[in-house]
């Protein structure tokens, strides 16, 4: 391994400076491509009618995490849409792992799209599709950096956007439909906090912008079961509560639960497992992260060194 | 201008068969690309956040129809977004008008996006963003065909699926989010129509698939006013129902009178007035085109030769 990284390959993980996909590698149509120069047709109807599903899966310290969870999520997304991947799950994990030696991210955001493609001219009709794939690698993205997981980051409950609701868009179907997150974002900073909890409107918590939410409330965790993202961190982390014997429940959550929390957490593959501290201005608990969220973060950052849930780049 | 017709530039409107931009034409990031080879960022946040507004305007016989209306709902819809377009008014304008000459297009499809561009990296503040300006002008589409607005369409009002409420996505911010349109267009097929309507779920109409609902219901013409795109077809139909001295109400359009309406229609600026003579497989009124539903269509096309409304192209 040591001397395939010192041989003079073009993309070797070690050339940062002269790899043109060190800073991301993209698959377009069969060719791999630096990350800013990856484009897709404008008439896309991933892009004009965001007709598509979609997955992050991270690499870390050179292996996958949970890869197989993720490609299950993608299958079952596009069966309910109705859209067919135009490549196999056997070229897919090719792909993926070719962008990440290309780039030599040892941390790594490794995004599939399957869109419904470029219709015919005047084509309205998305059973007439022609999907199309598209994958990247980028370096690894937190949604909230390490070191402010130490402490903790500042949340918000929005008031005046609420999360798009299951029956208009299905949310088990990993989507780019993120006008009410943005929304939600923008009241956040309004309002002085970081990141914003979207609820459903009638009283229950829902999710925020990439991530899903967990509460400890009266010695007990909670997330949300229905109307959320059915996040592969979420999963990771409703194991280990197990696992520990926590009492955990999936189900709802109603909003006045999350102000009672003792403790409050969001998960994401774009960070894991990253503590709230302050909602709506006020601590959570002692205003600083809880034991039981700790406990969980450093559980599941462990498991990234569990052949059971990795699998490894091989970057020669 | 038949003289100019005639001379032998490469984007001359009759060089179809040679003019490169024939089947459409692109502006992207400052040079006009031919339709197909028209391709915007993978990580533009248009796309992976369908974080964007846009704008449709059609061209007929040579002139933009009510382009001040259009760019107008452009600019509040990123006023709404708090976005701002990198291209200034009468950049568009010229943009637009070149798109069209250098297509040669007659009757087109005008389309303007602004996004909120490629993110640095890692970087999720969608104030940081770094917005973009694309369009294109591609031949005019028909929702319903001419011809088959003469015998009208068959719809279906959906119940699988409610159309994203505006607290959480602002239908008047004209976006990709279709996610709710698409599931709307496979029931409609999935139950032998052509196209949905879609309900807000608690018993109104909303809107279909890029456009709006129209009933003339006891003798009154009824539209929905929340909850949907401001069309500017709604508001030239609205005009013209009103102009005929018609009882015209923007307003709430329970599901239960569009059952009972004796004309239903849609209206967009792909197809302008669109005869509905089956709803739920059932005819509507007596199963044909309806004659005021007739009357403003044939009104609204007769306003495209008012040079109040039109904006001629020079394609010399």
């Amino acid at each position: 391994m040591t001397a395939s990284r010192s041989t003079s390959t073009p993309t070797r993980s070690t050339a940062s400076a002269e790899n043109p996909f060190a800073a991301g590698c993209a698959w377009i149509e069969g060719e791999y491509v630096p990350i800013r120069e990856a484009r897709i047709p404008i008439l896309d109807a991933g892009f004009v009618r965001s007709d598509l599903t979609y997955d992050v899966v991270g690499v870390w310290e050179g292996s996958f995490f949970r890869l197989p969870d993720h490609m299950a999520r993608l299958e079952a997304g596009l069966r309910r849409i109705r859209l067919r991947s135009p490549v196999s799950r056997n070229q897919i994990h090719e792909i993926l792992f070719e962008l990440v030696r290309r780039s030599g991210l040892r941390e790594a955001y490794v995004e599939t799209v399957v869109t419904r493609g470029v219709p015919a001219p005047g084509e309205r009709d998305p059973r007439q599709g022609d999907p199309r794939f598209y994958a990247y690698a980028i370096p690894y993205v937190w949604i909230v950096r390490p070191e402010q997981q130490e402490v903790g980051t500042q949340a918000v409950v929005a008031r005046e956007t609420v999360r798009i609701p299951p029956d208009a868009v299905d949310p088990r179907v990993k989507n780019f439909h993120w006008g009410d997150l943005v929304r939600g974002l923008f009241e956040a900073y309004d309002r002085g906090g970081w990141l914003p909890i979207l609820t459903d409107g009638r009283g229950l918590i829902a999710e925020g912008p990439g991530f899903n939410v967990f509460a400890l409330v009266d010695g007990r965790l909670m997330t949300p079961r229905a109307g959320v993202l059915e996040g592969i961190t979420r999963k990771t982390v409703i194991e280990l509560a197990r696992e520990a014997g926590l009492s955990m429940s999936v189900g709802d959550l109603p909003v006045a639960s999350l102000y009672r929390a003792t403790e409050v957490f969001f998960t994401s593959t774009a960070g894991g497992v990253m503590p709230v501290t302050m909602l709506d201005g006020k601590p959570v608990g002692d205003g600083r992260p809880g034991p039981v969220t700790m406990n969980l973060r450093s559980r599941y950052w462990d498991l990234h060194r569990d052949p059971r849930y990795n699998l490894p780049v091989d970057y020669s």
